[in-house]
């Protein structure tokens, strides 16, 4: 199809399609001609990607690695994870104190040796972000999230399909960085449900 | 104390609390002479809040609001959380198809008038952000998120203080919107843990 048959398609315009292309996280398309080229299934499903990580918040940068994770994959699911998590996690300040990240990593049922740095150092950057503006998580609260992260992890770990690599890849990857923002407006709506049920509407 | 004081008590450079002041995020200081001012707890508490809702990602125009709604608080725990989550609430396209979202919210025990159709529409663009890119989060996944999102809530209301209006102004406001990075990172560490446990760190 022509770029504009691919735009199109995906509901993507042809000046962003053009910049994905020049930013390579999109492959060229087949020349036809001087100036105009074919594209493919591959190529409509690729750009359907990258408009779901950038729509996510995904970075042009980190998009980039995704998508080069997508195209030759580590060979572990371990990895993979890794991989999702650098381009979705925030970076933390050099020398971060991660006594407490560490504490609720044991609570999550972590090991010494299942953890890589960067991402206690990403949870402790989280929680020292709070602590900052004064804000406390109740303890009730923070134990809260620990088992809803345990249980939310467990079912998404269990979903791994066994298919095909690219099927393992396309999951792992995806699956961490897209459900994010679902999995927040879960929380803020049922914020709502519960607020309502326990003080109402309209009580002060 | 001086703006040089604040700067140091906060941990904020000093050009960046002139960048507030003149922003109005922060109230201007006492006026001791024609070039300086005097600052109070009050503004080192004001200045910690700022900043971490901008670290987290809450822009300048929202961190407005959700600082007018701690010095002007609405009466209700309800309309509380309606100015938090609007401050990180992403918008949602006009006319979205909220079937989907319904369904969902049934599922978390909502009642037809407990949400409001902005959030409501924001769960369905997080949804077909996800759908867009060709990625289907599998029902046993979803059904994890949603028990998961209903568990933090029940946590999160049960927490709210009754000593003063402003500590739940405080809590409702900052508690929605400064732990989400907290949670995403818990989420992250979580699925390293299990990932681990089942594949192995090395494992193919």
């Amino acid at each position: 199809m022509r770029i504009s048959e691919l735009s199109a398609a995906a509901g993507v315009p042809v000046p962003t399609i053009k910049y994905y292309l020049r930013e390579k996280l999109l492959p060229e398309g087949n020349r036809t001609s001087a100036t105009q080229a074919s594209y493919d299934d591959a190529h409509l499903q690729r750009l359907r990607v990258i408009r779901a990580l950038i729509e996510s918040g995904v970075s042009i940068a980190e998009t980039r690695k995704v998508i080069a994770a997508l195209d030759a994959p580590p060979p572990t699911p371990y990895e993979l994870l890794g991989v999702a998590h650098a381009a979705v996690a925030p970076g933390a300040e050099d020398g971060i104190d991660t006594a407490e990240a560490e504490k609720l990593f044991a609570q999550l049922g972590g090991e010494a040796d299942q953890c890589d740095p960067a991402q206690l150092a990403g949870l402790a950057q989280a929680l020292r972000n709070v602590e900052r503006s004064g804000f406390q998580i109740p303890p009730d609260v923070l134990t809260a999230y620990v088992a809803a992260a345990r249980q939310i992890a467990e079912a998404e770990i269990a979903g791994i399909p066994t298919d095909s690599l690219e099927s393992v890849v396309r999951y792992v990857v995806l699956g961490t960085v897209l459900p994010e923002q679902v999995l927040l407006a879960l929380r803020r709506v049922a914020e709502q449900i519960v607020s309502a049920e326990r003080y109402g509407r309209d009580a002060g």
